[in-house]
């Protein structure tokens, strides 16, 4: 029997392969394996070993060498992955160049290793994320432009309002998803970044070759150096955990938008099908917003992952004492949960399914009380607006009591009548024609658009 | 490469055998079959299926014959784990007995499967957890027996108050640790209970035997027949979240309390050491409290945890959108960390090293201030609280500022000696004659400790 | 300008008149006070404090006495209320009976006075909310057994199914709600407990009377006597917010529920309407879901809260430093807004507005589809589960192709009607025949309710 | 009786006067007000409203104009605080000027008043938390540069390793808030924004003039004009929740750092003492870290809240139910926890009493042992490191087990006399001379600090 506790079951449903790959045990080995191998070429570069030996390294310097079980029962033991990890790394290296050994892992710390590994780690999860926030932003530029003047009801409290566009909908996720792609070229920057510092980040071990060693082994990794080892201020770690946590909001209320518009009873928009998908075992006819419920599992349980990294920045001294420990499943999870529910999201939003012939009907159901605003703006230029704000209310109520159309009751009424012509009311209460700046503001929101290629999240 | 995201490389670290192999993929699957093959013998037993059938189905359901990695990649399809599950198990009874594989999952839901297949591993890690509490209940209770005389420092604010004994520190989780196990009880009796509702609740498939199957199937498993299916209410689920996010933060504290008493400058209680454990790739000479750090990362990750479990209880009418999926992951996840922390807690209870002589000597570092408190109220008894208060605290401030002990101090201070003898002051200023009740108190929790095998937690 | 930071703009929004009784200044103040009076009473009983000097403090103990700001300056210096309150009631006690004054507060620790006082206002605020669950049980109540047989659409994942019942769906909440009334009970019955322990916890400032003065304080304020002071260990109240937190779970189930039904394209249900409620400044005629809309955010709200109390609970040695702190205004927090949210719910059920025709006008708007199951099974049993599953889904498909009722494409299926004729199948497609068990689950539900007056919660 | 709810009582002590200012009822109204009448000057400007009625609506448009408790009872029934504060505020110009009456709030929603007050609010806040960051930063680096070469242990796991120097700690925490103080410029950038749409964000009301408006009110409020309306898109508001949560973060960790070093076996740092501070009611010796614990509260506190601002973010459609509500209350709370917070670190690292003398007496507690790196080092270099680590962890061994200084034990043995001299080791044995680059690492964090007057945070 594997009694080893695993996601793999659920893994598929609520992340990507890309994700699954990064956060393997597998990418996490070689991601300190990556940093070994650097440290060697730095150290080498730096004067301090020889190059064979670097060389002698760095061959050993592969996964697929370890064993993961073996490595994890040690690590129960040390208290964390790496002190077993360079355990067996000196003892591959050495079976083969006893020398080189001597110089495995010289002058670094457990964390070191842990730190500047996870930060590569990281950097290919948003390398992953960046590519695809600009999918995600390009389908909903799409969307926008599209349907910019497509209208349905505005939805407030989950009551039907003015009208609103499809186009204008799309926007407003659009320039979220552009800001979080300028939230996520800020972070970049800064968690990009080398962590060496040795026991206590004073890289004393080294001696006077310490900051040449460190800024040779950043080159290495191609990670900025810092202006000082950051292991125990977690501020660069939790930010990614931040934004991420941002991220998944925004997609959070694109999916919860999208499952409402799938209701059977609204019906305007739907996920795309796929055969397979959103089945039921006991309903053959229901078509399950599966995607939609996956983005908001996300947005569920991504919010007090990030409140964990945030807590457990109180780290004690020079290595905290659990507040580490926290981290290091919690990020990862965090990463994963949030490339999930990205991918889940172009694929709503790219295959998209809108009914705008569904969307006229569901205009309709109020019997115009959704452009009571408009005629009480109308009137209010000519009564004021708290007694034509009255007139309409009164209206409204009644159109309700008696199940009549708002026009009709209003064309009844001689206050309005004597303000307003039927032509203008026929045109007040027309949804298309109230849907505002809908159009000119999604102009905008494209027009604000990260060019694709910029590359600045690369930078 | 095995690109499956993993947490192999932390588990054994931060989570029992136990717990690992109850939650593992084969432990889900295997709950979820045994939830199948008992529906088909209470099915069986309601007349509606084939004892044959029944046995039929009930041979089919081994997780050892499913493939978890297609299973899972079903799962990413399906919405859910049990829709692919079901069809498997349905081929495989097919393949010897077509008849019978008309009546796998017959009148069930996904749902069905999945939260009464949870319960039982709940049950599971129940069990284990209420057998651990015992044990550390038991550890604790030897601690408090033990030590109930030997006088440390009392520390609030992290600075040095009167003194306390380390048995009546152990007095207290012990008695923290004895209100966990009766809510363990508690909260056992509602979740040990059948889910089995159909498509939404109503039992509707199954005609007329609805109830009659529900009430074997409960039987089938060990488990209470509810009033009604839960299956969209989620208080029984949380709870168990609940109680198990209560116990952690006890642990918490027993944690983060050893560590303190293991910090280099205190040194008065150290977790127990072994062979490889707690060691430091740089500094030999270093004891690590690796225990402590894992209990205290459960306390950190725990509670947000805890919290999504809470939000993931708005679960739409009768079947929800994300809240549900949310659970999946997490609550097993809580289960792990809180079976975690609690062998870790364990370990460092039963194999606790005390130092008295340590004790005894940090009980003096504030040569007699910390015992201030018992002069004051002795001569409080006197000359008055306030007055007395003042005077201590002036002949405090003296012996700081001048580096005396307060009993010199005092001595020649004639307001002082006008109402206390010099050897009533010697014996005030004796630690171990302020502990106060420590004593009693110690015993009026060990005589309220719930009988070990009283079993009510299994009733 | 009024410079304080407040809530007074929303708390009337957000919670109940009693709520912000209980936990205003006044109240926290007064609760205090009342331990002070008390444990002078205590003292008297035990025989340290003369029965004029007990009186002469309990006079003292009023809160109007205090003033707020005041205390409120000096507990920022502090670093606690009780200290400065200790203080100012000292001298107020003094310039009356300067003897009495000695005794103001003797052996007793701030944290005793705030804690103990915590548990007045808790046990308060526990019997305000028990009152509310039953009257919102005895709402639920009434609702389930006038809508037993009332049907409406089920929906799982936000797509209708086969049919439910109202009462069903509040027959859910009943249950739920009845085993809040059972949990609040047993938390109860370990909060309401004396806290006192002096300094350090063990009673040691008064010598050999500290048990009697805690036993007889422990009567003087009706709160059982523990085994031992729990000052550092956190359980009890951490339980009270756990507690709270699955209460405001299942109303916000409730609440989103009832936000569901109310949207305008469902219409099928409705939170009473009252004068100026729910309006919208522009949009006349609608009819907002408020008091769902603050339910929904106590559930948003309150589960990290409840986070906060666990993580809280790792408090240092004696007394903890910031973990306490972070108690004091989280959980009066978690509990005004759980008083609220549940006022909300009671407000919202006893008003409920169901609209019968509506929820048959919706059943049918599927054409049939959400009854297939009905057909499927009850076909199932002739030609077997899988075989009848892809049949329905086949007829399932072209009803949505080609827009007609499932009926129609189902009595055109020469496989349908060799072994359904169409009396049956009229029969199968008729909602209101095909809620299974729900009436009888009603019953269940209704016979399980705890009587309203057997007070176990008062025990 | 004064029976409202509040946090008067503890308010000083947990946040600044700035703060509660800000987000007093006051503070609230007064922003919306703001709003108000630079809307009505705005539609002044674009023609739509005469001069005359936007000087009469300005003119009403202070606070103290209203009631506080009538708004809040109104609000309770409207669901939010903008509606009754729009009807007063009409009905106050109206008094005097029934036309200009006609135009207050005139195409706005209720939500762009409470948004974009919300906003004036913070950007208030981010001012005076920018402010103090700066100051915070000032004495961050004024420690590092007089402590950049005092020697104490560096502690991981909460045991002594190698030394490191108070000022690299200083410039640990330098480094992380002069990020913080880049942060809060990229979200200042961010969030300084207006939210003007109308009932669902198209600005219809106001016809072909909505954006002319929307520009010109953005000029009136020294705010930036966004592409389009924001109100269902709550990033810009949640990133100042996740950034002041990660500034908390590190100001828990400087406070969990001070408040160890605070311990009474420790000593080697303290809060600064003031008259009546940190006082304990029955320990009259104790200097309690009162500014630690408040900001260590407010570490336990914030990330949950944070999170509660990521949740929320998940709102229906063009205005959501109850997520939008939970924000309300829980930025304003994490801004006067981060602002007091940082008032108390501020006032912590000011006036921080270190004492090196103690610090050099702490390391030499462990004899030596804390050093066994730099000797382990020395020796690596001349029989290789594995063999030195275990001649140094064997040496390290018979040190504790003998209680004999590490040095003696060394200069007992020939395999280390062989390769290093007495002098060498005494050498190596001095703290003072194995801090390696702490000198120049905070040299390097001085020189990054960006200078105070660049102002880029209120560009």
């Amino acid at each position: 029997m594997d009694a080893r506790r695993s996601q793999r079951l659920f893994d598929p449903l609520f992340t990507t392969e890309t994700m699954r790959g990064i956060f393997s045990d597998h990418g996490r080995l070689q991601a300190m394996l990556d940093f070994e191998a650097a440290l060697a070429r730095a150290e080498a570069r730096a004067g301090l070993v020889s190059t064979a030996s670097a060389v002698a390294i760095g061959t050993q310097c592969r996964a697929e060498l370890f064993d993961v079980d073996a490595l994890a029962a040690a690590a129960a033991q040390a208290g964390n992955s790496a002190i077993p990890l360079v355990r067996q790394l000196t003892l591959l290296v050495a079976a083969r160049d006893a020398e080189a050994a001597r110089y495995v892992h010289w002058g670094a710390t457990s964390q070191d290793a842990m730190d500047t590994g996870l930060v590569l780690q990281l950097c290919s999860a948003l390398t992953a994320i960046d590519a695809d926030l600009t999918r995600l932003s390009s389908a909903l530029a799409a969307l926008a432009r599209v349907h910019a003047q497509t209208p349905l009801a505005g939805r407030t409290w989950l009551q039907q309002g003015p009208p609103v566009t499809l186009g204008l909908k799309a926007a407003g996720f659009l320039s979220a998803i552009e800001r979080h792609r300028i939230r996520l070229a800020e972070v970049r920057g800064r968690i990009a970044t080398l962590q060496f510092g040795g026991a206590v980040g004073t890289l004393a071990a080294l001696g006077e070759r310490g900051m040449d060693v460190a800024a040779a082994l950043a080159e290495e990794l191609q990670l900025a150096l810092p202006d000082l080892p950051w292991h125990a201020q977690r501020d660069r770690v939790a930010e990614v955990a931040t934004m991420l946590g941002l991220l998944v909001g925004t997609l959070g209320k694109l999916a919860r938008d999208v499952s409402l518009l799938m209701q059977t009873e609204v019906a305007e928009a739907f996920e795309p099908s796929a055969p397979g998908r959103g089945g039921s075992s006991t309903m053959p006819h229901k078509r399950n917003p599966v995607g939609s419920a996956i983005i908001l599992a996300a947005a569920v349980r991504v919010p007090p992952l990030v409140a964990t990294m945030l807590a457990a920045m109180v780290q004690e001294h020079e290595r905290g004492l659990g507040g580490w420990h926290a981290e290091w499943d919690t990020l990862p999870e965090i990463c994963a949960l949030a490339g999930g529910a990205l991918a889940h999201a172009i694929a709503v939003v790219e295959g998209l399914q809108a009914d705008p012939a569904q969307m006229a009907v569901n205009l309709d159901i109020t019997h115009g009380l959704i452009l009571a605003e408009a005629v009480a703006m109308a009137l209010g230029e000519k009564i004021g607006k708290m007694k034509a704000h009255e007139l309409v209310e009164e209206a409204s109520a009644r159109a309700v009591r008696e199940r009549r159309h708002l026009r009709d009751v209003l064309l009844a009424d001689s206050n309005v009548v004597a303000h307003l012509a039927p032509a203008d009311l026929e045109r007040l209460l027309d949804p298309r024609r109230y849907t505002g700046q809908a159009e000119r503001l999604v102009a905008r929101a494209l027009a604000a658009r990260k060019p694709e290629g910029d590359g600045s999240a690369d930078a």
